[in-house]
């Protein structure tokens, strides 16, 4: 049986805007007692693989400041609120980030993104029967729409051009799934 | 067009053991300025889908403090420095966490596990040609090993009871790519 490791404290380090920083004090098997980096991300989020009609896949492609680049991503983004339903949020941010609206929605993964330091949980969904509309962005957000091919994606994802655990995981499931390509 | 974004400062707030925290301050599109949380995870990680003979895959079992809970995962690690090879990484995570050696190694994916505010990027390879032998655990490190099902492991995560997202996309590509189940 894998043990359970004793937390003793669990210092905050510094509040920010989506996560915090904390030192966690850990009594390790043999009796040392070792510290380690948590990082809270307050809300959780959502994120939605959006199938058109046609087949094609609903994309975001917007600047990220952790990588310094633009990336190719499914929409996401974070819940209102610690107890918003992912289900709501991955509708809504799908049509403030892509102006669709969905009919159907079904959870395809549930992803804890870096389990080693943080808690970030990442709930993808898939979305069907949608409806086209109109953009409405965050003040701070950015974002290009294109839609894809499935069988691009996926060699985009082995050539190493899209790296995004959600968005990497989130094609990979609805592929293996749903038996497309 | 994207449009990339100005990062005016990068304020280090704290340095810890595997990760550091920053403030950026970004210069918005619209002239105002915004402090995003900026995670630099400082080495980068390896993770290694381990394929026996027999088709199982080679899984541990671990606390995770993060998450406070045993999680089921790919074998990981981070690397040793910087400059050091991924696949060089992963073939030492395996064989210090499962005692597999392996004969032949390939890269599967590389992914950025939370893109929103962290830099971290942990390469995916699958290793195949696998000679058992000893664990040599790290002195934090208290691991359990597991043969799985590829079958058995797809099931875990649509069910959501694998949740980490590289495990997650490691498994899934490798089904994925070699049209295995």
């Amino acid at each position: 049986m894998v043990q359970k490791l004793e937390r003793i404290e669990r210092v905050l380090e510094r509040k920010g805007a989506i996560v915090n920083t904390y030192t966690d004090h850990i009594r390790m098997p043999d009796g040392k007692i070792a510290k380690w980096d948590y990082i809270e991300h307050v809300k959780g989020a959502a994120a939605v693989v959006a199938v058109l009609p046609n087949g094609k896949l609903v994309m975001v492609r917007q600047y990220r400041n952790a990588l310094d680049r633009v990336t190719l991503e499914i929409p996401a983004g974070a819940r209102d609120s610690v107890g918003e339903d992912t289900a709501i949020c991955a509708k809504r941010e799908l049509e403030e980030e892509t102006g669709y609206s969905c009919g159907k929605i079904e959870k395809l993964l549930s992803l804890k993104s870096t389990v080693a330091f943080c808690n970030e949980l990442i709930d993808v969904y898939l979305a069907t029967d949608l409806m086209p509309g109109e953009q409405k962005l965050d003040e701070e957000e950015y974002i290009e729409i294109v839609e894809c091919e499935l069988a691009d994606l996926c060699e985009k994802i082995y050539a190493g051009e899209i790296q995004d655990a959600k968005t990497v995981a989130g094609i990979l499931a609805y592929a293996n799934k749903y038996n497309v390509s």
